[in-house]
């Protein structure tokens, strides 16, 4: 760390950096999660209708590095809803991986002096670049924690919460 | 919002001020949930062995208001864990109310110049300002959306989870 970096960090909130090293421990402890379902369960088990975990999962990848991709100039791709890329939990793991990194790459590419310029995301999603990362990442603590009471209702221990790495 | 206030904004993910905005969404949200659970069910139903949404409502409160409260230079408090300090709903609503106008009166005092220091929150909890922070929020975010699975296991529609006012 140099002097530069230490001085930037002492009027701001967060930096880009910081974001984005807090999002990558969200994205450890998710996939920690994906790797404790049983296979089964994480494709079908379901509560009160919503969707199985496998479908939240693919929404979280959908959404976030659709909408960052887009936000790096890229295409923001479709959200698929329902659909599941996966077919068993190794490939879930793989497409997590594959979809995380491309999802901090693309984070990485904008400029801290975009933060605050609006964006359409998925041409309907109306709002600042932080504040749609923010909807994104808190899009995914929201459905991670749903597939958390869907293992507590299987008898399964999810990952501590706080532990994020 | 003065030209400073515009200037300030360009260069940094969020301000200060943003992220009480952000957080008050948030509390909005959380609120119209607590409104729409049956009376019973909100201090007693449960899935899974998990704590019920009367409880996971007062961890978010005693964590996220006593911790800020702590960084403001007050005393943090107990985090109840088990104990629910409302007995109806119309109480914990008003608990709620007058924990986040303490909440965010105290997350207005903390400077910006203050948000990478150190701190130990709790007598435990090891980390910057700003991390603790987000902590908070993002235990408030996991609790809540655990919270829907309730609702929906019991065939309650939750409030839209993009929808923070």
């Amino acid at each position: 760390m140099n002097t530069v970096e230490t001085s930037e960090k002492i009027n701001v909130v967060i930096t880009p950096e910081e974001l984005l090293k807090h999002w990558e421990g969200h994205r450890g402890l998710t996939r920690r999660l994906i790797e404790v379902f049983p296979e089964k369960e994480f494709f079908e088990h379901s509560i009160g209708g919503m969707r199985p975990a496998a479908q939240l999962i693919q929404e979280m990848m959908d959404v976030s590095t659709g909408g960052v991709r887009e936000m790096a100039g890229g295409d923001s791709g479709e959200i698929a809803g329902h659909g599941v890329k996966a077919t068993s939990i190794a490939e879930a793991l793989d497409n997590w991986d594959k979809d995380t990194a491309e999802l901090f790459e693309n984070l990485a590419k904008i400029p801290v002096e975009k933060f605050h310029e609006r964006i359409l995301s998925f041409g309907q999603y109306e709002g600042t670049i932080w504040g749609n990362i923010f909807y994104f990442l808190d899009n995914e603590i929201h459905h991670r924690a749903q597939a958390y009471v869907y293992l507590r209702s299987l008898g399964i221990e999810p990952p501590a919460f706080w532990d994020r790495y």
